[in-house]
């Protein structure tokens, strides 16, 4: 075993390759489906919104992706991310358990998202197109892409919930010092949002309402597609460099990972750390519990349907299989605004019903408790989004300590809360509100499910 | 020359020790005098605030202090920290310089301020302190001290000037997140606070009235002691770790330094990226020009007197040799807080006299265009004191762009600038202020130096 704090790789370590685990799975996910025919989506159908080589992606089936150069180079700016192990943490919880994150918060918009935000802005600019919309929830996502704009000379028009943009204004700015316009959104700029405000001219809107908005101005524009920063295949698939990484990185401290743990939301930060470890797990390598992170607050995977619905509010999306609440279900404001979704990736969702991992949900503040505990020890402040993967993994490693087993824990550190501290300062005051969803909530929006009234959800199409 | 992005190196190759210049100095930096008596001060008049190991730092004149394994340990955090050439920016600017940036933002605290709070939390809590007091500007300082304290189980306790208290309370926030007690300054809780806010009850503070409450405090009670962020001579030697790990890297680039450019407020950052190169010039193997930017409002070395003054508003610290503007100037409320200190480090200040680098001052709309172009080709988010040193690189590439010169340009990127958004919202919203600092405004602060109603200063003891 390694005596190292933190293992670097040079930029030659860089993946060159993502990873297609639909290549590697028994079977195949459900398609998205066509609202109107209930037929499975073609290029054609995607190709108002989506660059072709994106659209080729999110239905390949290669089991292997090269990463263009122009990608990579891109990359080098910040990966490969350290892989560190939270020595400082392990002794202040007295655990035998070794604790490793992967800190991918050093990227220039401070998270994860900027791994999806990049090649998503090189193949829309190879491909002609010279605008990029999006909706963000926090900001994170808004913030990568505008970076990623920022490189390859795109515009770039962000719809933000406009209840993020009012608590953290300085996303925003931060999205127009890379070049971005940013709208709070529900806006008057779009059916989907004048529609919402008419009814509430004070709606908080949700990120289902903002992707509705981002997509209507794609689709209406023959110079402009939508990017989104999760849920799809794509997404996820560019995520693995997270995870291949890991891999290295591990291997070069020795270690062999027993409990793996990501937080859920879209399901993009989990997939890109855990489906390399899947890979190695199915073709018998190794053999990690791996678990997911999800808020008490939106609990798609444990409490949702696993069922075809909506990835936007007003219903301009494809028909998705997967976890869901309902795409009408309004999550309780929690602080960790990159949860707060009412779906789960579908491919994700598909890999669940199979049994290739397993889904635990918190309450916010167990989670601020973790990452203050953190950030004492280690010095990073985590977002509250992987707070989320690091309440867990301190549960995981007090359980150790009272079992006195020396497990191997690896999780995602996705991203900085330098935004959040607002969230913080409730917490340590004592505010912090812990939300219960009673499950007649649920039950009511899961009956706003396309071609189902029934709670358990649509069966398939 | 290597074709790398960053050049990264594995925690082994943190610097062993830390550099002292004072060794390679020709004639010895002027001592701190006692106010009283007029005599250089000992060991004994600093023990009441410094703990005996830093006071031995303060004076030495050795020139390697080995860094302690207990302090190596917890720079292993996020030491050594990327050299990162900057690509991007020259493709934007299109100089044929070559640009290198030393990044301190990864630090847990988010600048180069960790390098020495971390040793000074060390020396501290080994000599059995229980408390540390400390002021703070914009914010790096407390939350770098605050997250050292935790490191070692010490209480902190800090005064910030409370026109940033009020401007930027999330900085205050990571403080108490890391265990820090924080108070806005001037406050009733000593007597320099209190006879400052009998005069003017809306006083926003200042740097010299902050360190004026912690020396106070720190002075009355034997189990505490104070801890300086910058100006002194221990903290100048913590922070050369920047620039032996810069030399290394910069060698593994192949690269020899032309210019090296710093920002200096009270100098420890400047001091740590250019010791170790001065170092390499004094004993004639390499020869770059060395150069300090500050801000045209409040340029202690380009426009102030050098002259024995007080560190502090109240006249409770020894007096300094050095450049200062008078301790009662109050600089205009720039938005680098870092740099809104009346004196400069005295090693510094005698550098200068020696001729051994040269300074230019910018203004902040200068410094904050340097730093959104800086963004948005390199995607780090550069604070408002380092993009007074990006404003001069720029300057120099485009220099170089029309003589045709590839000089290879070295700079310190000293911490990132996620909490100084609203600065960037109002350069981006042409709101922001460039102040005129008129002559007679610096001639009457300098009236007010102990010792001398010449505006030029008194010559020295």
């Amino acid at each position: 075993m390694n005596e190292a704090t933190r293992v670097l790789l040079d930029e030659s370590c860089i993946p060159r390759n993502w990873y297609n685990i639909v290549a590697d799975l028994p079977l195949p996910p459900p398609p998205p489906l066509h609202p109107g025919t209930l037929r499975p989506v073609g290029p054609d159908d995607l190709a108002p919104l989506f660059p072709m080589e994106l659209i080729a992606q999110e239905t390949g089936a290669d089991r292997f992706v090269p990463i263009p150069a122009g990608v990579r180079d891109v990359y080098r700016l910040w990966r490969p991310t350290p892989l560190v192990r939270a020595r400082r943490l392990e002794r202040a919880l007295g655990t035998p358990a070794r604790i490793y994150y992967k800190y991918e918060g050093g990227s220039p918009s401070g998270s994860h998202k900027s791994n999806t935000a990049v090649p998503q802005a090189y193949y829309n600019a190879r491909e002609g197109v010279r605008r990029l919309t999006t909706e963000t929830g926090a900001g994170q996502w808004g913030s990568a892409l505008a970076f990623a704009c920022a490189q390859y000379g795109l515009e770039c028009e962000v719809w933000m919930v406009r209840a993020s943009y009012d608590q953290k204004p300085h996303r925003a700015s931060l999205m127009r010092v890379y070049g971005a316009t940013v709208h709070a959104s529900p806006s008057q700029m779009t059916g989907a949002g004048r529609r919402i405000l008419a009814e509430d001219p004070g709606s908080p809107g949700s990120l289902g309402i903002a992707i509705s908005e981002a997509v209507e101005v794609a689709g209406a524009a023959p110079d402009t597609r939508y990017a989104l920063g999760s849920v799809l295949n794509h997404v996820l698939l560019h995520q693995t460099v997270i995870g291949e990484e890991a891999l290295e990185q591990l291997a070069a401290f020795g270690e062999t990972p027993d409990v793996i743990v990501g937080c859920t939301g879209g399901g993009s930060n989990f997939a890109g750390l855990t489906f390399p470890f899947l890979r190695e797990k199915l073709a018998g390598r190794i053999d990690p519990v791996i678990r997911a992170v999800e808020p008490e607050a939106c609990p798609s995977l444990t409490r949702g349907a696993y069922a075809y619905d909506f990835g936007d509010t007003a219903g301009l999306t494809p028909l998705l299989k997967m976890h869901t609440l309902g795409h009408d279900f309004v999550p309780d404001p929690i602080h960790a605004g990159g949860l707060r979704y009412h779906g789960m990736s579908p491919l994700l969702s598909h890999l669940y019903e199979l049994g290739m991992f397993e889904a635990v949900a918190k309450r916010q503040s167990e989670c601020f408790e973790a990452a203050v505990r953190f950030a004492r020890a280690e010095g990073i402040l985590p977002a509250p989004e992987p707070a989320h993967a690091l309440a867990e993994t301190v549960a995981e490693a007090l359980r150790c300590k009272e079992s006195g087993e020396p497990k191997v824990l690896l999780t995602a550190l996705c991203g900085h809360g330098h935004f959040d501290l607002n969230a913080y300062d409730r917490h340590l005051s004592g505010l912090l509100e812990d939300f219960a969803l009673p499950r007649e909530r649920i039950d009511a929006a899961l009956t706003g499910l396309p071609g189902a009234a029934d709670p358990s959800g649509p069966s398939g199409p």
